[in-house]
Formats: structure tokens, sequence, C-alpha cells
């Protein structure tokens, strides 16, 4: 890469006001000063650390078998009030409000020994170091749990026992995303450590693996990380080699973003503490892919905070860029009726009623009944994405 | 890696019946001694070549106008009869039927206008060195094209009119498979060349691009390539390093997979001549994807030899399998009303009807009205699947 005086003072002044967000997030994203009491901190957690505490709760039960006590197990109460989520600190915290489930009461007897067997599956999965789905634990004992929703409950409760998010329990669920761009990192695999440089991997990009905790020594020089939707705008981004002129992480999920795919940016973010600008399609679909990133698609859970982007910012394409960019009338699609109720849906989600320049977007959306895709850039060039339309929305700070 | 005798042993051991099948192929799977005459040949062309035609094209149109001719575009015929697939040699040929589209009848002016401007476009497209996306090609002229099938078919004319497949036209579709295992490869991006080693890329592979025109210096020591069905079994492959023990090379589409993925896979067939053996869940809709990847979704078309694997073995999760290697009734699940009708229409596919084995397992299927994901292996060890029941599959040749 050649780079002239030139082009660095071209970037220079694209990249001020990125820049200046960046500063701005390192502030709020302060680590933890002070610490709540009285609660249980949920965390990500290495494997001997979750094994020891396995070990601790096995050996808990047994104490309470050997001295004839009635054997039960302690499981945090998972509703919502006893989730308390610290949005400075950006930490979960459960409270102290347990349920008991005792072996010898009728009523909670199957649900104890359920809460045992995934104990003891995880038990397996971290003695052979290995990463299960949740459907694979589910097959693991088809006769006791009946269903999978049992084992995923069961799954729920053993991560609240042990204070840890589910993936420490080498649990996973399958990614479908990629990430393209100015990133480092080492996965273990076995008793191996594979470098991987997302700078030299071609258009197509590393496929996200959700066995996030096997990875470490994450290194970056890029200045923010850029989400989009879809592939096609994924592909444009790395023919262009955009993130060479722009430092930076280029992440998608290719689509609906999965459970995966959000751990990684998460663990991106966390580690890197970049601004996150999400690129979608004009259109009730694009806002909630990138709510999704924001917020989950549910309400606040157990995993929220190992998942979620609050402070992700809307770059484009935003209702207000088609007439701005001159997004020529001919490429923008009228809405169905099914869309219209979709954006009025998005109208009353929070984080949209807290944020009013998101909700004018959308009620200029709903008022022109118009949407467009990513790709509808391309009727002004192939390439005016990646050389016109996102440097001058970096250099004008046009985020919200 | 550490190899001792005893392991290259057991190695060769469970890789003799492979490597006879890989020896059978080589043989079917000879290259072109006679070609046919008197017809187009469609082929992969590099980028110089196709923008020679283009020209070639264009010039044959201008000295039309210019001669006072009847300016016309000669387009193939892609009409079933008139696409003569050689499956000893795998090459798609046109015959020499052609439809006149000229600029001055009624009839035929919108059309041919449509492929003139999309003849442009590709030449664009050619001169910047840039791939599009069909959608993409479309938003370049909405006005003229009205609907994406309009240009979607001139893409499809202007193919045939220059004798090659659809990405020789950089016009491409997004993917979103993956690969893992003993496969090195370069891609070229922009003025950079990619060394990619799909042997050091944790547990996520390389999400594969579908700009196979760049891909260059395809090097492996693999001895088959497993093509499955799920990101979950994909995981527990790249987990174990089931690529390092049983040397291979490991494609997922996540699911029905897309052009993008098959293209890749083909490549991969075409220069390296391994087996392919196709893991999916033992249901309509596994058998169904496998398909795709043997003849494709659709009757015979233009872009079939460029996307499938005639060829590709059956190596389970198999109907008869479930009884073979003893998986529980309990995580057997009963085919829904659905499953059946899909399963009935199996039987009227071509493919199956040419293979008894293959009918054989879908009519058992039927009759015990039962299907398995893969993940269900699981009931026998999380491992089951890397260290017992895949091992087990290949030596004993168990595969149709």
């Amino acid at each position: 890469m050649s780079t002239t005086a030139t082009t660095v003072k071209k970037r220079d002044k694209v990249l001020a006001k990125v820049r200046k967000l960046r500063g701005s997030l390192t502030k709020i994203r302060k680590p933890a000063k002070t610490r709540l009491e009285n609660v249980i901190e949920v965390n990500s957690l290495p494997v001997p650390e979750v094994h020891k505490r396995v070990h601790q709760k096995i050996e808990e039960l047994l104490s309470r078998i050997i001295n004839y006590d009635d054997p039960y197990l302690l499981v945090p109460d998972r509703s919502s009030d006893n989730v308390i989520y610290d949005s400075v600190t950006d930490m979960v915290y459960l409270g102290k409000k347990f349920r008991k489930r005792s072996f010898l009461s009728i009523k909670s007897a199957r649900e104890a020994t359920i809460t045992a067997r995934v104990l003891s599956i995880i038990h397996e999965l971290l003695e052979a170091d290995i990463h299960a789905t949740k459907r694979e634990v589910f097959y693991n004992d088809v006769v006791l749990f009946k269903d999978q929703r049992e084992s995923d409950e069961a799954l729920e409760d053993v991560a609240a026992m042990l204070g840890v998010e589910r993936n420490s329990l080498h649990v996973v669920a399958a990614a479908k995303g990629a990430v393209i761009g100015r990133l480092r990192f080492r996965e273990q695999v076995g008793s191996e450590t594979h470098l991987i440089d997302c700078t030299r991997l071609g258009t197509g990009g590393w496929a996200i693996s959700p066995l996030v905790d096997r990875i470490s020594g994450i290194d970056s020089d890029a200045e923010f990380i850029l989400v989009v939707e879809k592939d096609a705008a994924f592909l444009r981004l790395a023919e262009d080699r955009f993130y060479e002129r722009y430092p930076s992480i280029i992440v998608t999920g290719k689509g609906q973003p999965d459970i995966g795919t959000r751990m990684f940016l998460k663990l991106l973010v966390r580690e890197l503490k970049l601004p996150v600008f999400a690129l979608v399609d004009s259109d009730p679909f694009g806002v909630h892919i990138m709510l999704v990133y924001a917020v989950g698609s549910k309400r606040m859970s157990y995993e929220t905070p190992f998942l979620t982007i609050p402070d992700i910012k809307w770059l484009g394409v935003r209702p207000s860029d088609l007439d701005k960019y001159g997004i020529p009338k001919t490429v923008r699609i009228p809405m169905t009726p099914k869309d219209i109720e979709r954006g009025k849906q998005l109208l009353a989600e929070e984080f949209i009623k807290k944020r009013p320049r998101y909700k004018k977007e959308i009620e200029l959306m709903l008022k022109r009944k118009e949407k467009a895709e990513i790709q509808a850039l391309a009727s002004k060039g192939f390439r005016y994405l990646t050389q016109k339309y996102l440097p001058e929305k970096l250099e004008t700070g046009d985020w919200i």
C-alpha cells in the first residue's frame, strides 16, 4: 500500500469526526470503578475457573446428601426484577433471589434432576475442552429432557448458578457472519494456535466462529467498525479494500444477525473500544436489524450485555439520505402495507422513543412511503458507496 | 502434529477405499479429447479474453450501422434443445440456433436495447475490473430495465453471446458458505495477492467469496472433500480438526447452498479431482440439499456445469444408518405429513430414479416415517461423529 502525504491528509480529514466520537465513547465506556454489593456478578470466565465452580456446586450437593440434609440446588432467579444491568460499566448482575430445587420434593424433583444432568454434561464438555450446540446438549439425554426447551432452560439456570454467560459453559450457537479488515487475533484450536489476519483473507473474509472464548490477542489499528446488513455490500467493501483507505473492521451478519456473530462483534467492541456504525437498508427490516445489534431482539435477558451495542450509530442508508444524496426516485421502492405496519411498530420501540432523531427518520420513511436498499446506491455508480457515500458520511459526521 | 507410524497405518486403513474411489473418478473425469464441432463452447474465461469478445460484439454492431445494414445482435438460443451438455468431459456447448434482435423492429427494439445496455454495463465492470451483483446491475438502469427479470435475462443472453458463464462477466451472487481444511490458494484483491491457508483459520474457516475468477494456485494434499449441510456439524469437524487426521477439505453452504458456494466447490473439484462426500440430515430436506449440490435445484440450465457435482456420494446420515449405527429411537423424529409428501416427490426425481440404492434409502425413510438430524449422533457422545461414525463410514466404503 503506497500512502502518499495527500492520501494521509485526505484520510485525516475524513476521519476527524470519527476520532472525536471515539474519544467520547472511550470516556463513557470506562471500566467499572465501584462494584455493586450483595449481588452475583455475571461474567465470561476461562475454562479452569468455570470448571472449579462446577466442582463446587457438585461438592455442595454431595455434602448435603452426606449430612442427611435435604439435597437441593439453589438456582438464581432469572426473572427481569432479579437481573441488574449497569449500563455505565456495561456489566450484568443477578440479585440474591434464589429458587430452591429439592430432589426430595415431588414438585421440583424433575427440575432438580434436569439441572443436575445439564451440570454434568457441562462438566463433560469442560473436561474434554470441547464445545457443543444447545441442540447437541438436548440430544445427549432426550429421554430425560423430552423437549429442547427443558434443556435450554436448564442451561440458563446452570449459567446463572455459576455466574457465567452461556458461552463460558462451552455451549454455543453456530454463526453465519463474516469479518474482514484491520484485525488480527489468535484462536486456540486443540493444541494449536492459529494467527488469523483479516487483512489477508481475500474478499471472503473470516467466517466468524462462535467459539469466542478461544480468541485472544486481539490487535487492530482500525478507527471504527462498520456493521453491514447484507453480504452484497460487504463484498463491495471487501473488493474495494475500503478498510485499507479508511482503517476499519467490517462485519456482516448476512441478514438478521445470529448470536455467534453478535457475541464476536461485542468482543471486538469491548477489547478495542471503537465506534460502531450500522449500514442497513432504508426500510423497517434494515432498522430492525440495527436494533438487534443495538439492544437484542427480545426484552432484556440474562445474556443481553454479552451481545448488545447500545451506542451503535445509524450511519445509513437513512430515509433522509435519499433526497440528500440524490438517490433517483426510480430506485426507491414503494412500501407495502406490511412495511408500513412494521414501521409503525418501530416507533413504539423503547430504543427509538428515546432517540428523537431516529424517530424523525422513521416518520419520514412512513410519510414518504418509500424504501431503498443499500444496493440502490449503485444507480450512481458501482463504487459510489465506497468512494463517495461512506467517506462523505464519515467526514461530515453524518450519523445519529 | 505428531504423526506416529501407528496413526499413519490407521489412516491408510481408513482411507484405502477412498483412494480407490478417487482413482476411479480420475479416470472418468478425464479431460476432453475430442471436441464437438459446429457448436459454441461455453467457458470460464479471463478478463482480457472476455473484454476482447465484448469489443468484437460492439464492433460487429457498429459495422452493421455504418454499412447501412439492419443493426441487430445475434443472441444464441438458451432453450434446453440448444444447450448440449457432455457429461464425460463435463463441458457445455450451445448449438448454432440464434435469435436475431434488431434495433429497427418494433417487436425486438426494446429487447435489443436492453441487451446492448447490459453489454455496456459489463464492459464498464471489466474496464474497472470490479464485480457487481445482479441486483446492482439492475439498479444501474432501472428506468430502462423496469424489472430485475429483464436485466437478469439480458445477462444470460450476453453470457451466451460471449460464450462464457456469468461469473466471467463479473456479475456474481453473494455467498454464505465456509470452507476449512487442507487447502491453500491465492486470491487477487485489487493490486494485492492474498495467500489463504484454510488449515490456519481457527474454527470459523474462510467465508467463501463468490469472486472465484480471482482465485488461483489452488494447492491441497487432501484426499477427499466433505460437504456438510449444517454449520453445527462444520463446527464439530473444525473444532476436532478432523481434516488433520483425515486429510480433507470441509465445505458447508450453511443450509441450502447458494450459487457462490456451489461455484467455489465446483472449482475445487475441477482443480483437485477429489471425491466429494455429502453429510446431510436423514430427512427429505437433507436429501434435497444433496441434490442441489449434485444437479442443481432447477432443470438443466446454461450455468449447470459450472455448479454441479453429479458424482457426489451420499455418505450419511442415511436412513439405513439409524439402525446400523444404533441411533436410539428416542432421538429419531416422526415425519410430518409434509415430510412424507416431500419424500415422495424425491422418488420422482430423475437423479434418484437412476440410482436404485438412493431410491431404497428414501423408501426406507418413508416406510419408517422417521427422520434424524446429524446432531442426533451426539446422543452417542459429542465426538462420536468425528471419532467413530465418519472414520467407520470411510473405512468400510459405506457411501452410495
